[in-house]
């Protein structure tokens, strides 16, 4: 499918740090393939509440998912205007004065009016489009979703149009006079999301503690 | 300063996973001591807009902070409410079944009206606190604000009484009929920030390039 490109709205053209946004959707699929969490912001009695949770996307569309029961998400639901947040720290930025201090990071907030998924082949290509972003592998590997796990998850899609995505690299921005000055070392303290070694179910059998490759050999 | 303890109002009461709620306030102080990165959710026009933002914390005070210009920062301070997530993905939960994939994660939602810090004492506490917590050892190490580079920053403070913390640990929370079968690998994949070799900025003396220890030994 052809990804529709960026249309920034007002409140989706960054006015700060204008150099370091960014209007390439390139970017923002970059954002997205690297995150595994989500901030998913809605409005509730008039105040914002903002909730964290897995998501997937693919092509034009982000898919949120939660228990039907969950009543932040039942508002979300009801039409009303959401703001998804995906947020990737590289790296501490140690300047040579306070207040330029920064973070490295690569970030993407999509605005938009969350759709309810309903239509049943949908709901379930969205629950795999999310299972395999969170879990890849997973979706044929273990056992998919019941009519009655189906009917208690509730899906949002969310268009990838109005989205916003600024990105920071590189070393600190110092004044003149404190590099001049010399006095302080500054520079980049990156840091990165790791893999750990897997941890079997205790009610594994025995002889079948060994993670599969989807999980062991995760990038 | 005694720490106040969380005062649970109806929006910061966990309803759905309530078993992974806690009302302790040891461990909203463990989820906010190993976060660098918040989500601040405020309402522009009436619609949810969610950012990330570095903070720091003390006692029972959350700080932010972020330029005079810019309008979302200008809103949230208007009295208005906010919402604050500090999350933290500690691993992929994979299960047996698709529906019982989850994550183990330490995350904070923390609620209130954010109050703009003008006393200028306050405000340049404020900033310490939150430069302590994003690089610790900068405060001492580095040239201090000016005061135009205070009068540039915006200073917002969040009481930490209505909050609610959700922790996840463990293996997945399978069906027993899926344990029994007993053909798929389960477990957890565990997921953690490590702290890379310092990057050295460009401009650096060629002999001053070595990073100082609070900035090499960061733990």
């Amino acid at each position: 499918m052809t990804r529709l490109p960026l249309s920034p709205t007002a409140r989706s053209t960054v006015r700060r740090g204008k150099d370091r946004a960014t209007s390439e959707r390139t970017d923002l699929d970059e954002v997205l393939d690297a995150g595994v969490i989500c901030h998913l912001g809605v409005v509730v009695n008039g105040a914002p509440v903002v909730l964290p949770t897995c998501y997937g996307w693919e092509d034009n569309t982000l898919y949120v998912h939660g228990s039907t029961g969950a009543s932040t998400l039942r508002t979300a639901i009801a039409g009303a205007e959401v703001s998804v947040a995906i947020t990737l720290l590289d790296g501490i930025v140690y300047a040579r004065s306070v207040f330029h201090h920064s973070a490295n990071y690569r970030s993407a907030v999509v605005h938009g009016r969350a759709r309810l998924v309903q239509e049943p082949d949908e709901k379930l290509h969205a629950l795999e489009v999310i299972t395999e972003h969170v879990a890849p592998g997973s979706w044929d590997y273990t056992r998919r979703p019941t009519q009655k796990e189906l009917a208690g998850t509730s899906v949002l899609a969310l268009e990838l149009t109005e989205a916003s995505v600024k990105i920071r690299r590189g070393p600190p921005g110092d004044d003149e006079a404190d590099v001049t000055d010399g006095s302080c070392w500054a520079g980049v303290l990156p840091v990165r999301q790791v893999w750990g070694e897997p941890e079997p179910c205790p009610l594994l059998p025995p002889n079948a503690t060994a993670a599969p490759e989807h999980v062991r050999g995760r990038s």
